[in-house]
Order: structure tokens, then sequence, then C-alpha cells
């Protein structure tokens, strides 16, 4: 079974996103956070240290958990009128009430380097051009990245999330893969995967994916990011099970994680570059 | 077989409609038609008297067939800000070089009585409140009135399009159907219709689901209106061929279309009414 890693990609991005930064201006990424949550607060510094390293600035607004949605808000509608910001993003989780559907869409469109407003959103089912989410965009690189032929093949996506499925499901389509979106309340999960030539597991919940779900050869992307009792990651698919059984697999961590980063920060330097 | 007919539902809606649009100032639609098609013209201006058969204004906004993209642009930009107008519409087809997800962008989302902008899209997509396109919720009203389950069953959709396939996905999605969405590209065709519990077909190919194409009791939904040789209208199904082995059928004309048109004029009082 081949290992799909994005280290190798990742770097290659990271590499000529730092090419394209250090011929203009400096690029500003603002990343709004409103959570306690130790993982995201982690994944945020982590993004501000990779943009660091590719010389993109990257300022984290902390609102805190008690943040109000007016709050979020108005600090969405502040970052995106401040010209000497590029990109903007809003992490999630948010405090009990605020839903990141409604609040991203006062990201202006021209900056929301991680496709998250509805409008963002809703160019890309159209066709039209608009930044994508960055993990999705990731598992589309990943994938041509390594190879992996789309057109006519079944791709099947678990999970149906704004952030992820959803948008995953219209670039497999404009890619002219035939495309089908599973979900919990789907009856007899496995009969349904093992269709898939190509199977995206994104749903959030550790080892879902077992060799039963999938057909001999396929093309495995795992975009979960489950944390270990020890501090570490795991996926959404049962990396051992599914092995002997896949014809390819993307590993947790290093699979679409650094791939989604790198493209985080490529996009930054773009909404930088915008005329 | 049951036939999924639209007539009884689309009078249902009329009336509430009619109701709605009594307690209140008179609705305006405009609908901008930039084409010479005849059955286009023909179909706008069944729309307008079926408004005037509510108590809804229509105003058909005609451009003619060589109208420029920055006319027709200009014209939505111009009804949209017009405080007289609540709903507005962009008839497809449009003149070479005029973009229709382009230009819907210009189409002010509170009067998007057509879910045609990527804003709407984008909404829908991301489970906000939304004017959803009238076809793909003509679809889901038809299987509700007529009572037919989604939740954890197989859905397919044929066709890809922005206006039909994709809002129709995610709708679907929304109730929990498991969706796939098939399309020129997909291989055997057939293998996938045939896992449908409900299948619809938004293609615009006559004939093009023949019985191989259903599984034994499927629910059909026929989206396609076909002009035939002598001025007639027929599906994509093959429904002679197709009645013998599906559950239910949508017949064309007098299934999808009378719902999709009431649905119209109800987006249009309810955007009349919007605070």
């Amino acid at each position: 079974m081949r290992k799909l890693i994005g280290k190798e990609l990742a770097e290659a991005i990271r590499t000529q996103t730092a090419a394209e930064v250090a011929a203009g201006p400096r690029p500003r990424l603002a990343v709004v956070v409103a959570t306690g949550d130790e993982a995201s607060l982690w994944y945020v510094r982590s993004i501000a240290k990779a943009a660091a390293g590719v010389g993109i600035a990257a300022d984290i607004v902390d609102l805190g958990p008690a943040a109000r949605p007016e709050q979020i808000r108005e600090s969405l509608v502040r970052l995106s009128a401040d010209t000497g910001v590029h990109g903007l993003m809003l992490q999630t989780p948010l405090p009990p009430g605020a839903s990141a559907q409604e609040l991203a869409g006062a990201i202006d469109p021209r900056k929301d380097v991680d496709g998250a407003s509805p409008l963002s959103l809703g160019r890309l089912a159209a066709g039209l051009p608009a930044f994508v989410p960055a993990t999705a965009a990731a598992v589309m690189a990943l994938l041509d990245h390594h190879g992996v032929e789309l057109a006519g093949r079944r791709a099947v996506v678990v999970g149906r999330s704004a952030v992820v499925g959803k948008p995953l499901a219209h670039l497999l389509l404009d890619r002219h893969a035939t495309v089908t979106v599973c979900h919990s309340r789907t009856r007899d999960l496995a009969s349904v995967t093992a269709t898939a030539d190509v199977l995206v597991a994104a749903v959030g919940r550790a080892g879902l994916i077992g060799a039963g779900h999938v057909a001999p050869g396929a093309v495995v992307v795992d975009v979960g990011t489950n944390p270990t009792g020890d501090g570490g990651l795991t996926g959404d698919v049962d990396a051992a099970a599914v092995s002997a059984r896949a014809g390819a697999l993307t590993p947790v961590p290093g699979g679409v994680g650094p791939v989604t980063t790198a493209l985080l920060l490529r996009h930054t330097a773009r909404a930088a570059n915008l005329p």
C-alpha cells in the first residue's frame, strides 16, 4: 500500500509561497479566536509559526472564550476593513450561541483565505473563482500530487460539514468524479463506502473507517484529527486494518494536515496580491 | 405505480400565496430577459400570467438577444435598488459571453426569489436561511406532499447544474438522505442510479433514464422539460418503460413544473414581506 505523505508537497507549497511573499509587500494574516480549547489554540499558534517561516505576519486576535457573537462579528468587520490585513480567519470552536457559518459572512470574501464565508462556498459551488476551504483544497492537492485520477471515478465523502465535506463534494464534482456524501444518518455505511475508488473520511470519529468499509485497492484520504490520550493525533481511519486492503492511504499526522497549513499561507499570499 | 402529480400541490401553494398577497401591499416581480429563444419567452410569459392570478405584478424587462453582459448587470443592479421591486429573476439562456452565475451575483439576495445568486447558493449549502432555486424547492415540496421519506434513504441526482442538481443535493443532505450526484462523465450510469430509493433526473436529455436505470419500487422525479417535435414537452425519463418498474413517477408535464412556478410566486410574496 502506498502512503500518501503530505510533507514533500507542503514543503513545495511553502517554498513557492515564500518566493511569492519575498517579491512583494509583507502579507498579514489575522486569526480571530474565541475559545479556551487547548487543541485549537495550539493549532492557531502553529499557523502563526508556519506563517513566520514564509515571511507572512500573523496576528492572533484572542477575544476569549466568553466573547459574544456581536463582538466576534465586530472584530471580523473591523479586520475586513483594515487595509493592512490581507487574510482573515475565524477559528472554531466558538462560544455557545455563536454560529461560525453566520459570522463568517462578515469576512470580506477577498480576505477569506479559509473559504469560510457563505459567499465563498456559493461561488465554489457555482464554479466561480473563490478561496476554497484549506482542508478541502489540501485533499485535492494531495490527490493530484500523488497522481490519483478522478474523472469518471466513484468518490465517497463521509461527513457533510460546510467546511470540509460539502466543499470537497463540489471540488470532486468539478473534476468529473461521481460523488456520494455519507453522514451519521447513512444506513449501512460500509456498503456505500465500499463502492468508492476514492474514499474521504471527514467526520472526526477515531477509527470509524475499518477494513470492511474499503474496496480492495481504493485510495483512502483521512481528514480526521482526533486527539489521543497521550497528546497525539489519530485519524478517522483505522490505519492498521485498512492498510492491508487499501491501495493508498494518507497518514495522520503527516498527510492532509501539513498541506492544509501550507495552502492557508499560499491563500494569504495570493490575497495580498489581489488587484 | 403512483403518479406524483403536481397540480393539487401547485393550486394549494397558489391559494395560500394569494391570501398572503391580499393581506399586504401588492408584490412586484421583475424578470430580466435577454434571449430570442421562444420556449424561454413563453415560460416567462407563463410566469407573468400565473403572477397576475395571485395578485402579484410582474414586469418582463426584455433587453433583447444582443444585450451585453454589462447591460444585464446594470439592469439587475438597478432593479435590486428599486424599492418597488420585491422579486428579481434573470431568465436563461443569455447571450454568448454572459455568465448567468456571475451576473446573478448582482441580484440582491433579499429579492433573489429563484435562488440564483452565489450567495443564496452558499447560504443554502451552509444551512443558513436563503431563497432556494424554485425547481429544486419544487422537487422537495412534491416529495413531501406525496409522503416520500428521505432520512437514511439513498438519493441519486443525475445532473450537476448550479440551478438544480447542486442545490438539490444540499436539500436532500439536509433531510438526511445519502446523496450521490451523477453527470455526463459518470461511468455505467445505470449501476449508480439503480441504487437509488429516490432518483431525480435533471439533465435535459429526453428519455435518458430507462427501466434499466431504476430499482424496483424506486421513487423517480423527472425535472427534464425537453421540447417535442409537436410543440409539447417530454422529460428525461422514458415514462412508458419506467412506469412498469418504479414505485412512483412525476409526470412531464404536470409534475415538478407547476409546483416550480407556484413556489416562485410564494417566494416573491415572502420577499415582499421581509422585515
